[in-house]
């Protein structure tokens, strides 16, 4: 690796993409050359970063010459094709999308959690979680390290951009349709019957299996064995993984809700032993990366419109269960396009990057001896 | 009892008052008087019930006169007041305000899972549950009849008008102030940062502790021991004592979502006894008051848009836990306005009203013989 390694952003006009942009223009400037790669037809169009105009790259083999670390935020599919080839060029990939995060020869890594886990890539690829299991697992894997955990049961209150631009376009379009303002009747009206925000709404769902402006959906991905969803599974699937804990009894339900960024979560945690509110919220406060806002008499509880845009995971609610002395209650937020995507990215390709710079420095300094 | 006994509504001029005399309207008239009571300000206002006007009357002593049964939708401390001088008036007191429902001399009855408890009321009074609890009760109690229910572990997804015509309006101001129709800039965007929600929405919270269009709020009622909210040992306890169940494990988290009416709950429910999802899904079509919507492939699953205005508890998202063959996971729909409020207390009073009539009739047989 160079000094200053080269990084490429594959999928930089997407809606993560975009917030990856910010970041990297936010975060202390590692990097040597940032290159942005995307779909052919968002090639040419310029972006900034770091205060420059970056023309964007077609994705093509050729894009990586030269790539020390590549970050992908691109669909699954398009993920399982290209991030070998990025690998086989020589790059480290780190990547947002589903398609490697349950191969065992690639660690899937939250840095605050398991950041070890990322030095040990066969496959020169680093996954990152979902972004609903990050918006929660921060905190989870905090209170973890210190009771043991033995079972989660989580709720999601999910937002219209985790479904990307057309999930927030969507919610838009809807919420004009159903206050009034197009050339449907307005339905936010307490005598509201049944089918009339459908009405309202019409057949724009976007990328939804049912209206969002009004309504709750209980549906998130596809289906799965048993009834379950993807985003169910992913939840399940991925904390176990991340947290080194194949048993682990996990049980979600995935609910989107209209808003247009940052996931919230209800989280029933048992652990192996007795907690305590006192110590949990210690835990929870002095935790990287993890925020206690837990004042419900101040009106201090975390909510989307105040988490938005932030980088940590924000928790309230804290309580023990009343009915049983080894479990948690928790609500928690996290900005699903920060922490829940591009943040993260960009963090373990920060550490991909100083590891280098480390090894190098080591072997530089023996070299000196 | 007169043949056609004489019923009061007490709180008609508000937001389940209203609903109530859509529901009187629509089912069968076994009513003679029926006498409008709400607070004095809303005296002399006429409403329409069984296609009549009929002028409120103000709340006093002398409107319980003559009155068989009295149902009450009023603040809890307006019913604490008067529930019991309408009793000693020699009504029967239908209350759906919390004041009554822990006492263990008042029944809280859902007619579709304790039925029998109705008769046994020294006060002279019954009460209906919290609308929370209300909207999953009756599908858990129909599961818990087969199964034997250990265990509930809910997170809410309520509706603004859970706390009456305010919330409605509130809600309906903000979602003109977010989506930009109002002076304050658009914020339903997918770069909406930190605070820009609470900035379009201003001081406008009405009755919630936050705002609540494109939001959601982890907060539902007043503070209790160990950081509990009203709402959520209302969900509890009442669960509690309508099934029979007093050391029943409950957890609730209670949350507010930007959804008119209908409110929508995560169900994790743990039985004595392994369970099936095909034994599950019978039990639910066909409990009494419970509908199954349950076929994510075809897009079937409850939202509050499609339940809005119904009776029925609605059902979806049927699962077994994957990790415990003991626990079902379900999402659950039911219209906070009616079955959640006007539509148990209105069956409720005919419950009361039947009986009085079975009594008579009983009565004449035997003498007739």
């Amino acid at each position: 690796m160079k000094s200053r390694p080269t990084l490429a952003v594959v999928g930089a006009t997407g809606a993560v993409g975009q917030v990856m942009l910010q970041i990297l223009s936010q975060h202390a400037d590692i990097w040597g050359e940032i290159r942005l790669i995307a779909s052919p037809r968002s090639a040419g169009r310029k972006l900034a970063v770091r205060g420059e105009e970056v023309e964007v790259l077609a994705l093509t083999e050729d894009a990586f010459e030269g790539v020390d670390i590549a970050m992908f935020d691109v669909p699954d599919e398009v993920a399982a094709h290209w991030a070998p080839i990025a690998a086989a060029q020589g790059a480290v990939v780190v990547d947002n999308s589903a398609a490697f995060r349950m191969d065992p020869d690639v660690p899937l890594v939250v840095p605050e959690v398991n950041p070890h886990a990322v030095r040990s890539r066969p496959r020169s690829l680093v996954a990152s979680p979902n972004c609903t299991t990050l918006s929660m697992i921060v905190a989870v894997g905090a209170l973890h390290a210190e009771f043991g955990l033995r079972e989660l049961i989580v709720s999601s209150y999910q937002a219209a951009s985790g479904a990307g631009r057309e999930g927030v376009d969507t919610l838009r379009r809807q919420l004009t349709a159903v206050t009034g303002t197009g050339p449907r009747p307005a339905v936010a009206e307490p005598g509201t019957g049944p089918g009339d925000v459908r009405r309202a709404v019409g057949d724009d769902m976007g990328p939804f299996p049912g209206p969002l402006a009004l309504n709750v959906v209980p549906w998130v991905g596809e289906l799965r064995e048993g009834g379950w969803s993807s985003e169910e599974m992913k939840v399940r699937d991925e904390s176990r993984k991340i947290l080194g804990l194949p048993d682990l009894r996990v049980a979600v339900t995935c609910v989107r809700v209209p808003v247009v960024t940052t996931h919230s979560l209800t989280v029933h945690a048992r652990f192996e032993h007795e907690v305590t509110v006192e110590r949990a919220r210690e835990i929870i406060a002095t935790a990287p990366g993890v925020v206690l806002f837990d004042d419900p008499a101040a009106g201090d509880f975390p909510t989307p419109a105040d988490v938005v845009g932030t980088d940590p995971t924000w928790v309230g609610r804290v309580r023990r269960a009343l009915d049983d002395p080894t479990a948690l209650e928790l609500f928690v937020c996290g900005d699903n396009l920060r922490k829940g995507a591009a943040l993260n990215t960009a963090q373990l390709a920060e550490m991909v990057a100083r590891e280098g710079r480390e090894e190098r420095e080591g072997r530089e300094g023996r070299e000196g001896w």
